[in-house]
């Protein structure tokens, strides 16, 4: 281990200090001065071992506030895909929903495509933010389809796959579901309050009834620092 | 759709442009200046609509050599996870693999841990470098466990599957892979020849057999526009 280079190793040191000190998400580091003591270290070799662990997450930056640490990421498994609700919840950690606002409206190709609308047809959009121990962490766009949905704008759009199930007895047993990584740039950097070209996750997910009709598409955006995808397979 | 901002609007078209003209991976746009008077904007707004689509990993900047249009991105399905070679020839490109060397080395508390090797094993890393259409899009460090896997560093290890199976009679039935987003920086994103902050994805791969024998253990560092993951889930 001793030929790597010297910021990787001090990486190593600086994320075991934090993790046997138990320092709980959100604490702020010791100053960049203080940290260079500590570890004897100059302060470009504790910046480049800093920068490390912001890139992996691992730490983040606020305004002029110095360094704090993160909060593990979340585990998802597209393959189980479960509710955000239930697996943040699952994990420990407490999930919010902020619905945004509900309206009719004509469908995006793209959108019209997906859920196989008409050329001019209407589509609810669903807005919301979800958060994390009160973290902002995705933006989400849901589609929804109007001829399975009714009047969905009359409804509480906060725990959704409940409401289609109670209210409009479907369920969502096929799920086609893609994940891109993509830089957040513009009003969704502003919306998510990150700087433009930081990394992101682009999450759709189009959700289908066991015969194929096709009644939500969801489009999410996510901080990068959030999410560890994990999926386990087995062959014979 | 028209109360969508400008440069979304403008985005679409230049993307329909783009695919219709079926302008080919590689190809270079016309200037900005021919763009903007082709597209009837002003520069601010066409600058915007770019931006939306590197962001996108639609289109890629090459230094003072202007914009190219990005070849599209390849699928993976982590739960077919079939091999690198195979699925990319399957999506009709062209995949090559180059060994950068192999060694035997003190393995990191973090390789010993994933491949229960005890505290001061030696274990042999293989770097590689993976490219699609002569373009480098995944660095990797593959530590194969020296237990199961003697003098491998004598062996052709670029088609490292097919040399387990068919030298060690081994086949990596059972996988665990995380797929992280995270910024590329310091000597990764030199290595990929990018920006350092610029989005990538981490992902590992632990292999093990049917009999949860631990073989090898994978991680790679992939550029940001070549990858989108697919699955496709079904529940009763």
């Amino acid at each position: 281990m001793s030929d790597q280079p010297l910021y990787l190793q001090l990486r190593d040191q600086l994320l075991e200090h934090m993790t046997q000190g138990a320092l709980q998400p959100g604490t702020r580091l010791p100053s960049e001065r203080a940290l260079a003591e500590t570890f004897e270290t100059t302060r470009v070799t504790l910046r480049q071992a800093l920068a490390q662990l912001e890139s992996e997450g691992a730490i983040y930056r606020s305004n002029r506030r110095g360094w704090f640490v993160s909060a593990p990421r979340l585990e998802y498994d597209p393959v189980k895909d479960i509710s955000f609700t239930r697996y943040v919840a699952d994990q420990g950690r407490a999930p919010r929903t902020e619905v945004v606002g509900i309206e009719l409206t004509p469908a995006p190709a793209h959108v019209a495509q997906a859920l196989r609308l008409g050329e001019v047809a209407d589509v609810y959009l669903l807005r919301r933010k979800r958060y994390v121990d009160e973290r902002l962490v995705f933006i989400e766009r849901i589609w929804l389809n109007p001829i399975y949905l009714p009047n969905i704008d009359q409804q509480p759009v906060d725990a959704l796959w409940k409401l289609l199930n109670e209210k409009y007895g479907i369920s969502l047993n096929r799920k086609q579901i893609t994940i891109t990584p993509i830089a957040l740039i513009g009003a969704i950097a502003e919306a998510l309050d990150v700087n433009s070209g930081c990394p992101g996750l682009f999450i759709t997910r189009l959700g289908q009834t066991a015969t194929g009709d096709a009644i939500e598409y969801d489009e999410e955006y996510w901080l990068h620092d959030v999410l560890t995808i994990r999926v386990s397979t087995q062959s014979l």
